[in-house]
């Protein structure tokens, strides 16, 4: 490991980071409710520190592997740590843990807010969340290859390792494009979103909060009752949907404008199964909750219930309605949802519908190889096997993933909580979703959580969003040795 | 799939499940409990029908390689339906449903009950629940190689399809003598913990029921408050240290028998990550007990933590408390063990430790080729790396518990349970543990569940002690053609 490159690069970070506080600044200045200093001194600080920390490492060396890893996760914490600025600065957030909290929750697209007066806050500092949520949702180091000049050296390291994957080999190489187009998708579908969501009747602050919590399949609401707080059902389907539109993998929207064709969903494997996983549960749901007669009429449960399934299977984590009343059936449902995540390169979280999808087909393949021994086959993706390499990975990952939310779920009911509190809590946070159950409810907020648990939580969404072996491969002791 | 030599072995099966009926049968008729008359129905019953089936489906061919799956899952299953006759026939159960669900649980050394007035139940019933525990500890099936003449060929895959594990190839071979030799080491134990028993003050009929419940980590107990309802210290590390016993792997037993050398422990990955897990939990747990003043004294809390450790890690599911009382965090540190188990080759259920250890290796290497991606390893157990293909089996292995815990979760909550009950429930039958939480607790019996829940829960026992595949590839089409 070769520090320089990497804070060379951190540094540059930074200074970008100081810079984009100069958006919700402007949207201070304008609103006059007292929180224009707060982001002047944020600013002030990152660029400061930013341009300190290039100075001292500046070096013309170009990150390699290891370096490339240590870029994002280290990006990353150090993103949460500046991005935290001014809500301590401006005491939306009582103590930096709290503030640390809020913001990666806020990068990672997690969504899990500690702040417990969301109404009262000064429009920029909504702004902010929003903002972190849009920039973590593509991904900040993606930004970066795709803005800066000559960041593409490294580059496709830096896009493997921040980009929810696993992807295709072939868009790798041309990754300065690829990074491109995406970020204008990206640019695209939220500008759309936001133009409905005003006509739909938002304000127009409003409309670009929700519309940049909803591309980054992020959560964060302006209201404490979440999309709930609007009663138009018009606005809660355009959420629906653009939230499902952000759970897809971006690189099929790249592939359906370049080839003109929207085949290229109907033939992703990946694709059909998430829309098959979507319907099943609201069917499930639906059915349950009609039964329990939780809300009036087939259409309003079926609306409710549509939402609350995209919003927790791509990760986003807005409400309609306090879904931890709902029936413990549809709680599970929900539950089990968080661990299947949206698609590989998308910007949801949690395992992926791809990698399940892969795991699915290898049990099935394991089953027939007991009654046909010599039937050595790998499970097919898109009508090609997925390779011996991929594979490994992606069962890995799963254990990991499993490994990470045990021990989390260990950790939390040693800071007092109750099962289901804390294993949804993990779920949530390592999933990048947002809200559990019970204590962190959609009805409340991750306030009560003790300091540390909060420090934990804030590891499980950057575990969750960096897919934990760019984060893990810290603790590998040959990782820092040279070279 | 050829029917024919499938049913004969399993005729034989019930013919000497009918046979092993008069055993209990001579209990009743010592203890004058008015049960004589159900055993002697019950076997009657069974030997006619195994007679029955075996005159139908008489054939001199061998069973092949689906045929062994055929009469393992088969086998089991028919086994419950037959070894529920007695309950119903005495009423001990009321419907059919509840004694299959007990002759599963007993069978599959679940140790969960359905019957509440356990303590007013005649001997013959107690000890019939026993031997069930007791017969499918080893395995019934490999009993059966053991004990009949010319059940040799096509033994190794029964052997292999029945014994939990993933175990070396090198026993296979000379399955007969293997599967004697097992049975003798398991016979010993039973024996010495028997004796120990007895003279810690059980009688002699509580001392038999608890060693066959103790050394096929089964959990059915003589009394409603399970073993806490003796209050004399020793009993209770007897029993610990017995269940610690049958969770080790058998075959080191007799690596260590036939080379007069303890050793062999010690040099065992897996038996070395058994004890460092036990250990690790137990000092997690007797420190939040304390802390938290369950028990009086250092003494105490250290007793009762190490039993339930013990217990749970093992999936006897024996209880010298009401565990579900502890905090949430120790409640919590059980939840896990119960997906553990015990050791490869042991009597114990759920996903094992081998196979865990093999998962964590497997984790480590993939973040390891993260930064070194030229370095293809497999990850090595006592020395020797793994063969890809047990790194599949295991790795498919793994996602299909998930997944089968929560498909089992799911159809739970949707009769009604909540989320700690269904998720305990079904984690406790699938890892043939025997109590949960809450409504399943220690301090209560499954009796609550709905039939069709009980159902589900029996199907659960039976794919955990099966270890999934087995019972699995029934349902691939491929399955059930010819040859």
């Amino acid at each position: 490991m070769d520090v320089k490159p990497v804070f060379n690069t951190v540094g540059t970070l930074v200074v970008l980071l100081g810079l984009l506080m100069l958006i919700p600044m402007s949207i201070s200045v304008y609103s006059h409710q007292g929180d224009v200093w707060s982001f002047f001194l944020a600013a002030a600080v990152a660029v400061g520190l930013g341009v300190l920390i290039k100075r001292i490492s500046h070096t013309s060396k170009e990150p390699g592997t290891k370096e490339s890893f240590a870029i994002v996760a280290l990006g990353w914490m150090i993103a949460a740590a500046i991005g935290a600025l001014p809500f301590v600065f401006y005491g939306a957030c009582p103590t930096y843990s709290d503030a640390f909290f809020e913001a990666m929750s806020g990068l990672t697209t997690t969504g899990a807010t500690v702040i417990e007066n969301i109404e009262v806050q000064p429009n920029g500092i909504m702004f902010w969340r929003s903002l972190l949520h849009w920039l973590g949702g593509m991904g900040i180091i993606v930004l970066f290859i795709a803005v800066l000049p000559g960041a593409s050296v490294g580059g496709s390291r830096l896009f493997k390792a921040e980009v929810p994957g696993p992807l295709p080999e072939r868009i790798v190489p041309r990754i300065k494009e690829t990074a491109k187009t995406l970020w204008l998708i990206y640019v695209g579908f939220t500008a759309i979103e936001i133009v409905l969501l005003y006509l739909g009747g938002m304000s127009l602050l409003d409309s670009v909060n929700h519309a940049f919590a909803t591309m980054a399949t992020g959560g964060f609401s302006t209201k404490a009752a979440s999309v709930g707080a609007w009663k138009n059902s018009g606005i809660h389907w355009i959420i629906t949907v653009f939230m499902f539109l952000a759970g897809c993998n971006f690189t099929l929207y790249f592939r359906a404008l370049t080839g003109r064709n929207l085949r290229v969903f109907f033939h992703d494997a990946e694709f059909k199964f998430y829309v098959s996983i979507i319907l099943a549960a609201i069917s499930l749901i639906t059915v349950n909750l009609y039964a329990s007669g939780s809300f009036q009429g087939l259409a309003e449960t079926f609306r409710h219930s549509a939402f609350q399934v995209v919003s927790i299977i791509t990760t986003t984590g807005f409400a309609t309605c306090d879904f931890d009343m709902w029936p413990s059936f549809s709680r599970a449902v929900l539950m089990t949802l968080m661990f299947i995540g949206g698609c590989a390169g998308s910007t949801a979280g949690a395992i992926k519908v791809g990698r399940i999808l892969v795991l699915v087909k290898h049990g099935y393949k394991e089953a027939f190889q007991f009654i046909y021994p010599r039937a050595v086959t790998l499970p097919k993706i898109n009508g090609s096997p997925v390779s011996r390499s991929m594979l490994n990975t992606i069962t890995a990952f799963f254990f990991v993933y499993v490994a990470t939310f045990i021990s989390g779920s260990l950790i939390m009911t040693g800071l007092g909580l109750d099962l289901v509190s804390a294993c949804s809590a993990v779920a949530a946070t390592l999933g990048n979703v947002g809200p559990g159950f019970k204590v962190v409810g959609p009805a409340f907020t991750y306030q009560p959580i003790p300091a540390f648990g909060k420090w934990v939580l804030s590891a499980c969404m950057l575990l969750g969003r960096l897919e934990l072996f760019t984060v893990l491969v810290l603790f590998i002791p040959d990782f820092w040795r040279r070279g």
